[in-house]
């Protein structure tokens, strides 16, 4: 089949590979409709996080969905047929930590990733197949009525937008601050709109996406404009939002963040900090008195209450999509994506 | 009268100064019966946190109770006669802040502290007498059945001790591990087990402090056996205690006690962090998902509730202290404290 | 002055009355611009709830705003000439009850209501003036931009439908059903949608209120349609509506409310229940079990919060307003909204 | 083998039975090595509860444990020779309500209970063998240093007290009230002190039950003294006490509770109410601003979170053994039980 590989700094290609086939009896083989280029991914694209880069030849992607094709003897919860999209991490529902309801610890996995680090052992989505494991665990059904759009983020940006919203603990009447409107951001900002704020704001330096964040409610608030957290003060009578969402991952902005927020308020952070030790504003953070929320997201616990959120468009992730290439264009995505070229937010693929 | 005055680094001196005075309606003066050395005097004791040192002959000292002596004529809650207790902090009840519940932030005090670093208008209580003003919001009356050793630590380092714990978010059944075993860890570790883990360990390099951390339930950790968070990942079947309370407020303990918890946990600080700036292992804190829980104690939220558990035994707060110096010996007090000296926990000073 | 008072059952008066004066040094009194029939006024006009009829001659209503015309020597927070709301309930801010946030239970004034059964002591705001007492505490200053229309309730009904909403519980994702469209549960209705359900129901027999709960987002399911747990089990997949919100407050709709969630559920209710006892399903409560929220709104609590949310047009509480009548033809407009004459949901009256 | 079956209204025998088999390949045979007589399996010997009677001959009880003497092809996670403890529900823990963590709800079994009214279908634990389905999701392995008497009620009777008190929000400081000191009442107890109150007061009327209530650390109110809820304003200043736990299932308890308890508090119930309905203080519960928490407890999600609280001896449920029978006596243990015969609190059946 056609997959997406990798082959070191800024390279990967569209190659031929060999089809997956079932392991396991609790093994699905899902032939892929829909699968999407991450931030994270572009992690690995630039080889940041030190040893932790894939192998050559692995296949890259942990964003996809779509048919069951062929499923283990010992399946029970979905069917051949079935259209499902699977969550980014790899785990098996039945360990300590699965059973804590914190998946992405798996013991039996050993916290794998769909095309992480781990690829060969397991393929990534950016592929026309690919096994999936636990299925009865792992795949959760989508509704006909829905698009592979409004769907596919289940598995990965929407369920971690929402956590860092959850996370914050936005009561009615709030504000917030969402730092960072790339695809997490935006659906960071869309999730925090379930929770009641009186208003929220989008912080970024990029105007095509400080204008969607806009149609999405949010008030902007331009990096090119100064410190954002004084700019966030200005905007609240000089108290700061009561809860800051940090979907950047790296020191500038989550030190802003605790910057802008008001004393006793919340820094949900989802970004993925590649670097072991970072600056922290401590004495600010405690003389403030601040709670901080920091972390992978769970995403299978998460895709089944979310999916009537998007059945009744309360949630609209589709929104953030700009760009649909044919998989083996995939190269030219990650580009695009990377470079902000032509207004993107999120590159899908399809086989 | 006479009182604890600074002038310089490692130099306080028992001196004479003019009585205190009702300024305002709402003011009261309190004849002080107990006061005590804290961790945070030693801060100013020692010049450390920059600018923030207070002024040559300033009263120290923000833990003290007493008798009120002269009542202002618009207080109505307390009177002439009353034994009652104080928060350490200086607020009005009554600004947007102290109305959210954060009395540590009052702005119409500029978030002052008795005998902090405005010491020449909030006196501070090591003193024969001390002004308090806004004195119905301020003062908690204490029931004659309790000791001033039991009751002082209200208006500080038992709320922050208690704080610390709740902010835990401690669960029956939990483990919880508590870096530093002095006063405020020792009271941390008191109200941790008002939560019912199963349980508690206790991280220090002082023998005399674990000793009575033992006696209080804990398992000792002794830092000269090597790494905490090693030592506790091994006590506990290899995953980390679910909690971390922090009662020290460095950068080494922080750190140990993120890298000592469980994917998922909680780490709540309470120890005053004086560096602008620390290291902070974000992408730890990131892969586990943690909770960080940072702050000063907002006192006076917990005098009434905590009241009655030490009224009931349920909390022993007399059992930290382990001297008495009379006041005006108090520089000895000081330098016991900071050199650990004859097994010192706590220096109580009486007039 | 003009005021409206209490006659005898379905006897209230448009009558002349002494102007109110300042008597404690706390005290203001508000010059009504707007004031409101309850449906809580009704339990009065139709003589429900036993000994506790207001006296002959009180002045009715407990929903009111205007201006401040002259304040006491000891009021702080507010002034001559400030625009505010003010709770239903007279609560004093010192007491043990309001320190624990609880002022409807306020031991200072027994528990009043202004126009309530101590009538006479605190007299009701379908007036052109009222003495409000505990000023400082009572007094929510209201921004020149927001309407009287949509002011006016933070007091007493949207606050009301908000708390009933809060104490459902409500997870974004969730579907809630509102029993009762009249004011409370449509302001109900609106506040529920702060919390991001994923659907929201609306249960009452009167179609035009049930045309109005659909513009504000909800499905509407009509009493006479048949047993409404049956309806919204069959609209739920069998399982029931995860949170019922009960806004009527009778043996019926809280019955109702309780066979319809589904198990592991929660029914909030604010209906004002005037009866001793009544019939309780504790079997189906036990086996399902159920989470019940009762209560009487402690609404000083929730004025300052919810106020960014009418601002900002996240709630808008205006939209339940019928009928406009001068304060003088209030006997009429009791008897309109008693009937449900004119398609009423809420009558406003302007002196 | 032997098995204590039922056989109408006050008779339950000691007779041979079939030996249970394995069925489906995730099922395991346990041989039982202590089971127990609960309060709700009085409701079966009086025949309360209205057709929920189980069939003739039906296999009693739902409280056991002991080894694995076979298990299915399919166990994963227990193995032959395990000891294991089971909760009293029969669940299957992959349905909608499992996950949603509710197996109380479990539809794949139809809501069953061992011994209960399907008796025939899920064989009682007052017997020799039985069969547990769903091995991998209801076995609880009981580490080698627990006795069977400290291990069995996690099954049930010790959940359903954690639950009770965890349903309260018993918050540090609390005072509590706990109706019934029966075994559930005090197992509720212990579990109330986990949460740090600082009371907790036992209500019954029978004074060897309050006896041990006071062992436990609870201030005993006698019934015989007169109505429970003014003793209890009484002994808490006149406001109640913070949190009440309903132990026993009867309108009476549930309806003193409800009058006890102060305004803003929780009234926690787990007694089963076999009534389908009761009457209910409405008006009472609503101006007090009641919570009110129900429900049969969902024994599965509390075994393993409190097995450690157990082995470190937080908590005792030995300490409610009075009688301890073999097997075949086990009539005279219900008749025992049920007419607390010889100090009876808890009976406890061996083989």
């Amino acid at each position: 089949m056609k997959a997406i590989t990798f082959h070191g700094v800024s390279d990967v290609r569209a190659t031929d590979v060999a089809d997956p086939k079932l392991v396991e009896a609790t093994d699905v083989i899902v032939r892929i409709t829909t699968s999407a280029v991450c931030g994270s991914d572009l992690h690995q694209y630039h080889g940041r996080g030190g040893g932790a880069l894939v192998q050559t030849g692995a296949i890259m992607g942990h964003e996809f969905m779509g048919g069951i094709e062929e499923a283990g003897a010992a399946v029970r919860g979905v069917r051949t047929g079935d259209r499902v999209v699977v969550p980014f991490s790899v785990s098996c529902g039945q360990c300590t930590w699965c059973r804590r309801r914190l998946p992405t610890q798996c013991t039996t996995t050993g916290r794998a990733v769909f095309g992480g680090r781990f690829g060969h052992v397991w393929g990534g989505g950016q592929a026309e197949r690919i096994r999936v494991p636990f299925a009865d665990h792992l795949c959760e059904k989508v509704p006909a009525e829905l698009s592979d759009d409004d769907a596919l983020f289940l598995g990965d940006i929407l369920s971690t937008g929402y956590v860092c919203a959850e996370n914050g603990g936005i009561r009615p009447g709030d504000t917030v601050a969402v730092f960072g409107a790339g695809p997490v951001g935006l659906l960071a900002l869309q999730s925090a709109q379930l929770f009641g704020p009186a208003r929220v704001f989008a912080v970024d330096r990029v105007d095509y996406r400080l204008a969607l964040a806009a149609e999405l409610g949010a008030e902007p608030v331009s990096l090119d404009r100064g410190d954002p957290a004084e700019q966030l003060r200005a905007l609240t009578g000089g108290h700061g939002p009561d809860v800051a969402l940090e979907c950047v991952g790296h020191e500038t902005p989550f030190t802003q963040a605790i910057q802008a927020v008001r004393p006793g308020g919340t820094v949900s952070s989802v970004g993925v900090y590649v670097e072991t030790s970072m600056g922290f504003p401590a004495r600010e953070a405690f003389f403030k008195g601040l709670t901080l929320k920091m972390g992978i997201c769970n995403a299978r616990n998460y895709m089944t209450p979310l999916l009537p959120l998007v059945q009744r468009k309360k949630l609209q992730p589709a929104r953030i999509v700009t760009h649909t290439l044919p998989l083996k264009d995939a190269p030219r995505g990650y580009a695009i994506f990377d470079a902000k070229q032509d207004r993107a937010i999120k590159v899908m693929l399809k086989p």
